[in-house]
């Protein structure tokens, strides 16, 4: 296929505002047009992940943009990410157990609304950022779970629909991840990945010492200050 | 299992307003303590179903209750239901291909609610009214979609958590879900299928149709009334 053929394929892209979903958008732009999705959910890093999201946006100058509030999320809680009470968690990156910065069954709700849209649109696929080593312990970044995924998708829409959930950095270390990013020309100085909402990073919490542990490894400086506001 | 200890489990109880959940809602009612949620996604007939879940729920005395607000399943649009400009289908029971009010990927939304609830909550089942013959050939209503959602939500939950969609209903004729409704004392008179949003059934769409012969066959009256307001 070539690369003018392959364009006329569309993509929804679930964009979180991160490095893992940012690359995936520069991996979707190279063989199809992109359709972006943000979802908000009373994460505490909503307003920030937003402008990161329409940042990315911007760069690949992408017009069909959905923002989808699920903010059923905050009151169901269950998570640091969501509900305030909850402490968000100082790094330990060899704990085994799932942590407290999972959101129940969050991805789902993510791949639910990029599925509508997707089967709306005509899309043919629907890319994601999740990893499954190297990163959160989340169950539903498991490979396994898009496998059960895409015959959910494939048992629940219109026999005409073919959409496919694509995981391209599931099986990436995040060093890896930033590797490919620098090599497509992923806009990472957009990006956000901190837990906490202020301007610059904390620099502390499971997500800032994943990203910082990556660039370590990758041997590349993380464009974006890190720092106490 | 006797009935008291039974009552200790927990189940999610989709609620829309409609017979099916309704009739869900009482055989959830024999063994289980009961929370009940309702979806609003900008179908036509909201505040009519909102008002239908609350009554059902005074009915039961649940106090569990959570109404989620998926406004992007309008802005996605692609339905009769959410789309003002696709007209609802004048009725064609005969029909073989999905009908126009499908809403695209729709159940996986709701179900999705219900898990990030159930899991939350720590229950055990999460009851959903779907029906598969007699009924609407939407494909997110058939029984092998729901084996798939079981297997979503093994792989996509904690380990301690031992969540199961159940679709009581989902092999049932329309008429003996309102037979076996009449048997458990459902409230049937509190509930409502129409498709547009009056304070009569208009008796001509998809659903009114489909309920009102339901309710021939089964030789009941149907307790709700119809007519142009």
């Amino acid at each position: 296929m070539n690369e003018i053929s392959s364009k006329h394929r569309l993509a929804v892209v679930l964009v979180s505002g991160g490095m893992d979903s940012c690359v995936c958008a520069a991996i979707a732009h190279q063989s199809y047009s992109l359709a972006f999705l943000h979802v908000s959910y009373g994460q505490r890093t909503e307003s920030r992940e937003r402008t990161a999201f329409d940042a990315i946006a911007d760069y690949y100058q992408v017009e069909r943009r959905l923002v989808a509030r699920l903010d059923h999320l905050r009151t169901i809680g269950g998570s640091s990410l969501t509900d305030p009470a909850i402490p968000v968690d100082q790094a330990d990156l060899e704990r085994n157990e799932i942590p407290i910065s999972y959101v129940p069954f969050r991805n789902a709700h993510l791949l639910s609304v990029a599925t509508s849209w997707g089967e709306v649109l005509g899309a043919q696929a629907l890319f994601i950022g999740a990893v499954a080593e190297d990163s959160s312990g989340y169950p539903d970044c498991r490979p396994e779970y898009y496998e059960v995924f895409n015959r959910l998708i494939r048992v629940g829409t219109r026999p005409e629909t073919h959409l496919d959930v694509v995981t391209p950095v599931i099986r990436m270390r995040k060093s890896e991840i930033i590797h490919l990013g620098n090599k497509l020309g992923a806009p990472l100085h957009l990006t956000w990945s901190c837990y906490q909402n202020g301007v610059r990073a904390c620099g502390r919490c499971d997500s800032c010492a994943l990203r910082l542990r990556a660039f370590r490894e990758a041997g590349i400086v993380d464009p974006i200050p890190y720092g106490d506001d």
